[in-house]
């Protein structure tokens, strides 16, 4: 199986659970579900589940894991939905259009689009606790797992990051304050995706801690790729324009160190975080690697 | 001890441990902890952890438990916090002061507000999941305990309710589509607090059931009185001025039932509440009985 098959497979599987994840029996004022779910299905490549499962398979061998990640994978995609709607208001990024779709905001009314972060965020919890209540999943990992989004989503994770972002605009000089900005605005979902997966799948301490490690340079990577794609990349392959960072005089890894350095740090990154994974003691690494090797290679 | 000098010990025991909330070794923007401490310590009656810590003692028959019900007992003041930062916000009631000090969007910025809120709300789930990590509480009563915070302050629960009071404004027509908001806006998180202090300290099935009950009516004749002292209230007792409500339009008890009926409702469900706890076979349920009979007759 190639590692974009297998990327799609997992995707498949978490698109499905997704459909479902609201209970259908709770009372949610209608509209207030309607916006939830825009953004929850608004497409987007559901990297973040995907590595959730695919690291419950690197350390179990197979997929018999699986069932036991899907709430913690759900569970990262509504904290990256949420933290999405929010970044989009017009009080921080005021953007219009998100693949290609019109934010959340702009359908429902900033009102409700915070609500919505809000019920998201708050229900990603609740699907960590709910597994554990309903026996998927071992008290234990639920409680590490709800442990770690909190503190990886948090004041010291991925809002701590975004905060810094926002308290740098312009602001930022330095590789070391970006290398802030990157680790936990991006960076850190990723390395709880990983670490979720494998508490899940009963990953020992020490190999928690090499998927934790993989995660950070794995995230960093996938940022400065990110902003490398905003200069060079395909407008047709990445369904957006190009040169957006440029215009809104946002800090990137190319505009303080130059694309070719980019290039090189995204490279030994990616070589650290496989030499890491690899010598975990995994039954199965080899598809995460692949999931590796294919984010920052992707054009998209 | 009176009912007074009881609620104000433990709003003392709440408010020394709210001054630690954040890890002090966590590495959080600066500012962005300032401005969720700024909320966070901007005073209030701390009503909803009193009655975690006093449903805890109702239960157990003493402050053994106390303990293991105060990070539930932070948690939901985090929640609290939070939700008073977004219901400010320009988007929502646009409101420039909150208990006589400018609310934190005023001080912070929209984006900081916004950010502060998020990062309070995920700190909510921190406390219980940690506190269970580190064998301040069973690992079954977190597992409950968070996942009774993310329905009720969540889709279902508060934002729900506050949903439902935005989509509602100026429509709200029937006591039966008010009292949904009440309930879910205001009820939901008294009946977590209840709850969750009675599951830390290890409450029967049947008892969980009677303090939700009993939070439940609590909940509304709280908020329901809420709405009468904003026409009758006392602008020095309670520190803000009366009126608020007619002159933003919105849509209370009073207005729709009027003063007496409103009144009359209050001691219903009061009366109807206590009745409940009376027969809950705990320990010593005479003190949260008078924190209800407080809260019900309070002018502020």
């Amino acid at each position: 199986m190639t590692v974009e098959a297998y990327m799609a497979r997992l995707a498949g599987m978490v698109e499905r659970e997704l459909d479902g994840v609201l209970p259908a029996g709770w009372d949610v004022p209608a509209r207030l579900r309607e916006a939830m779910m825009y953004s929850l299905k608004a497409g987007g490549k559901r990297v973040r589940p995907v590595l959730v499962l695919a690291a419950a398979e690197a350390v179990r061998g197979d997929g018999s894991a699986s069932e036991a990640a899907m709430p913690a994978a759900c569970a990262v995609e509504l904290v990256h939905t949420y933290s999405l709607i929010h970044d989009d208001l017009p009080a921080m990024d005021n953007d219009d259009f998100r693949r290609g779709k019109p934010t959340n905001h702009r359908v429902f009314g900033e009102a409700m689009a915070i609500l919505a972060g809000d019920a998201l965020l708050t229900h990603a919890f609740h699907l960590i606790a709910e597994a554990a209540l309903s026996g998927r999943l071992s008290a234990d990992a639920a409680l590490a797992i709800t442990a770690d989004l909190a503190r990886l989503a948090g004041a010291s994770g991925m809002v701590g990051g975004q905060a810094a972002d926002i308290l740098g605009e312009q602001g930022v000089t330095t590789l070391e304050e970006l290398r802030y900005i990157h680790l936990h605005k991006t960076a850190d979902l990723i390395v709880f995706s990983l670490t979720a997966g494998g508490r899940a799948a009963g990953a020992s301490a020490g190999q928690i801690e090499a998927l934790a490690e993989f995660g950070r340079r794995l995230g960093l990577a996938f940022q400065i790729r990110d902003d490398m794609l905003d200069v060079i990349g395909d407008e047709r392959r990445l369904g957006k324009k190009t040169g957006s960072d440029e215009r809104s005089r946002k800090v990137t890894w190319p505009y303080l160190a130059g694309l070719e350095a980019s290039r090189d740090e995204v490279e030994r990154l990616t070589r650290e975080a496989k030499e890491m994974l690899r010598e975990a003691g995994l039954r199965k690494p080899d598809l995460l690697i692949g999931i590796a090797d294919y984010l920052m290679r992707r054009d998209r």
